[in-house]
């Protein structure tokens, strides 16, 4: 009988498991023997199409880093400093509403930084981009203090089991106005 | 000759050792043998203070917790809901500033809830109340996502590497002024 090749979804499949783990456990705690486990395959099968654990943390990251750099690249193209702070706020709560798991995990797992170090090491740092755009030029504390609470805040917020029954578009709402707040931007959207 | 007594001061150097290990590789990725390792002695001698991983996460933890028990007991004592909202936005602003990278791992990393529910599941869930004294009565959505977005970017900025220059009295002061805008309050702190 000739080895049927894997069903087009098994990788989708694995990525969605490893990141189920990753939630529970941590990208430390999770081996790729647990991966199989859960999965229901052998350690084989999840060889055929990842190496190492950091290549699986570099995939369950990639589409969100790929939406990220975008963000990042949007605002940078944009003239003034309100309209880039709106544009980076609406793009981080985009991206906590679209991925609530993941936002809440590769924001705050340290074995994800590390994984994405090793494997991405010549790429900008997309989160140090954010920060920037957010702060702006200078080095205000007040400004950087409110950068990292906005974006942690609204990573996790996005995560959180407490608000998982709140509805995305709701939610969405909510986390724009909270760090329209923190970032001292006035309430309606500026024009660029 | 005779076995010397342990140092008055194993036990706490074990747990700083701990709480480095914990924010380098989550709790669920350190073992006790890691931890043995990086102070130097033997797995024996980890064994002759705690039992259990849990255990060493649960006496991390302790003084912490301890602290966010008092905020709220005090907070809960208030009469005014303003009032009891800037006292535990002041305490969770100590605690963050008092112990940095605690706050940080103890806020995100999910093999810390999980220990602390292994060990002290009779306890009242500090962080719930918490979130109910900055909530307040009913159930807005609104106001939950603002406690989440400050208990969460408070926490994580704390711990922030990119914030690791700014002066423990600055950074206080920041958090609580993003603090009082993500929770709605004046400027300054109202009395009770």
């Amino acid at each position: 009988m000739a080895a049927r090749p894997a069903a087009p979804d098994t990788r989708t499949r694995l990525l969605e498991t490893a990141l189920e783990l990753f939630t529970r456990h941590g990208v430390e705690g999770t081996s790729l023997q647990m991966i199989a486990d859960a999965l229901g395959v052998t350690k084989a099968a999840v060889y055929y199409h990842f190496k190492t654990k950091d290549e699986i943390t570099e995939a369950v990251a990639e589409p969100a880093l790929r939406q990220l750099r975008t963000v990042v690249h949007e605002a940078t193209a944009l003239r003034r400093r309100g309209a880039q702070v709106d544009h980076v706020l609406a793009g981080v709560v985009d991206l906590a509403i679209q991925h609530r798991a993941l936002a809440a995990v590769f924001s705050t797992d340290p074995g994800v930084a590390r994984a994405l170090e090793r494997t991405l090491h010549d790429e900008e740092n997309v989160k140090e981009c954010l920060t920037e755009l957010l702060v702006g030029p200078g080095e205000d504390p007040a400004a950087a203090v409110a950068a990292h609470v906005a974006l942690a805040g609204i990573a996790l917020a996005g995560g959180s089991p407490a608000l998982a029954a709140v509805p995305d578009e709701e939610l969405r709402a909510h986390l724009l106005e909270v760090g329209r707040r923190v970032l001292g931007r006035p309430r309606r959207v500026t024009r660029g």
